[in-house]
C-alpha cells in the first residue's frame, strides 16, 4: 500500500513535469534568463499553490518558484498552474535545507513563508523556518535588500520570528498583528489556509524582514 | 471650584519639592553628576510612579526621572518615592514636547513608555508618543545604543509603534506579544495599570527599540 502510494505520487509529479522541475541544477544562477523573467521570488512550503499561482497570474514578468517537500500537495499546486496555463510558476520537490543547491548567491528578490509549521516545542526550535540557521541560508540567496515575508496565525512563531529577524540585523517592515483588518490587506494574496480559516475569526500576523548583505 | 483644585494640586507638588523638581534647567547635561548616579533613565507619562519607584529601589546607583503632565497623579508618585525614601528618583511636571529643555544630547540611557495613550483616531496620530516627531526627540537625548521600551495593552498602538521604530532605523529587541507569559516577565516591573488589569486576562505587548546615532 505504502509503495503504491509513493509510486502514484511520483507518477503525479511526472505528469506535471513542465511545472515540477526534476533537475534544477542547470537553472542555478540563471533562473531569470532561462525563464525570461525580470524577478525571482520563492515560496518555501508552497502547499497547494494558491498563493503562488495567484501571484504569478498577477505578475507575468516575474518568476515564482515554490519549494515543497510533500509530493501530494505539490501535485495539486502544479495542477493549478497548468489549469491557469501559467508559464512563470515552477515547483521543486525538495527540503528547504537544500536551498543552496538550487539558487545562486543574490539570485532571489524575495522569499515567502506562509503558515509554516510553528514547531512549538523548544527542542524543535531548529526546525522553525525562521531559526537563525535558515535565515543564514536565506541571506545567501537573497539579493541586497531582498526580503523574507512571514505570514502566520501562530502568535508564538510570530514573536519568535520578529526577534530572530531583528537579531539577524534585518530591517523590519509592514508588521501587522491583524493582517485582514490592516491597510496591508489590500495587497494580500490569500493562501488555502486563510481561505479555510478566515471565517473563524483567525487573526493573522505578517511582517517583512529586509536583509542587507554584509 | 476649579481654581481651588488647581491651588490644591500646586500645593501638593510644593509639598514634595524634593521629588518634583521645579526648575530643571540647571540639571540639563549634568543629571548624573548632580545626583551622583551612573546612569539615567526617563519614564514619559509616569503616572502614579509604581514602575519608577520600584526600579529606583532595585537599582540605587541609577537615576530615574519621571515626566508627567498631570499634577494629581504626579503628587501620588512623589508620595511613593518619599515613603520609600528613594534619593534616586525625581519627577518633572511637564509635557513630553519639552523634553529637550531638560535633557542634553546623549544624556539618557533609556526611555520608558508604559501604557501611554494610544490615540486611536488617525487624525490624532501626531499625539502618539511613538510618532516619528517624538522618536526624533528621543533620539536627540538618547546616548548611542540608547533605547525606548514600550509596554502597552493596545494592539494597534503596538503595531503602529513597531513599524515606526523600524522606519526610524531602530534595532528592535525583546519583542513580545504576551509579556506576562514570556521569558521577559522575570525582569518585568509592573505598573499600576498592569496590577489593576492583569487578573482580567489582559495581554501585554512589549518591545525595546535601540537607536544608533546617525
Amino acid at each position: 500500500m505504502r509503495i503504491r502510494n509513493i509510486k502514484q505520487r511520483m507518477a503525479a509529479l511526472q505528469q506535471f513535469h513542465e511545472y515540477i522541475l526534476q533537475d534544477v541544477q542547470p537553472f542555478k544562477g540563471s533562473w531569470r534568463e532561462k525563464f525570461n523573467c525580470e524577478n525571482l521570488y520563492v515560496e518555501l512550503g508552497t502547499g497547494k499553490g494558491n498563493f503562488l499561482t495567484e501571484l504569478a497570474s498577477r505578475n507575468p514578468d516575474t518568476l515564482y518558484v515554490g519549494v515543497e517537500k510533500f509530493a501530494a500537495v505539490l501535485a495539486s499546486a502544479a495542477r493549478k498552474a497548468k489549469e491557469r496555463n501559467l508559464p512563470n510558476v515552477k515547483f521543486i520537490h525538495m527540503d528547504v535545507l537544500d536551498l543552496l543547491s538550487c539558487f545562486a548567491e543574490s539570485e532571489v528578490q524575495g522569499i515567502y513563508l506562509n503558515f509554516v509549521d510553528p514547531w512549538p516545542k523548544s527542542k524543535h526550535e531548529k526546525r522553525r523556518l525562521t531559526h537563525p540557521n535558515f535565515l543564514q541560508l536565506y541571506q545567501s540567496v537573497l539579493q541586497k535588500d531582498g526580503f523574507v515575508q512571514l505570514k502566520t496565525d501562530n502568535e508564538s512563531l510570530f514573536e519568535y520570528s520578529l526577534n530572530e529577524f531583528a537579531d539577524a540585523g534585518c530591517r523590519l517592515r509592514g508588521i501587522t498583528l491583524n493582517l485582514h483588518q490592516s491597510k496591508w490587506e489590500a495587497d494580500n494574496v490569500w493562501t488555502e489556509y486563510e481561505t479555510k480559516y478566515a471565517g473563524l475569526g483567525m487573526k493573522i500576523y505578517r511582517c517583512q524582514a529586509f536583509f542587507s548583505r554584509s
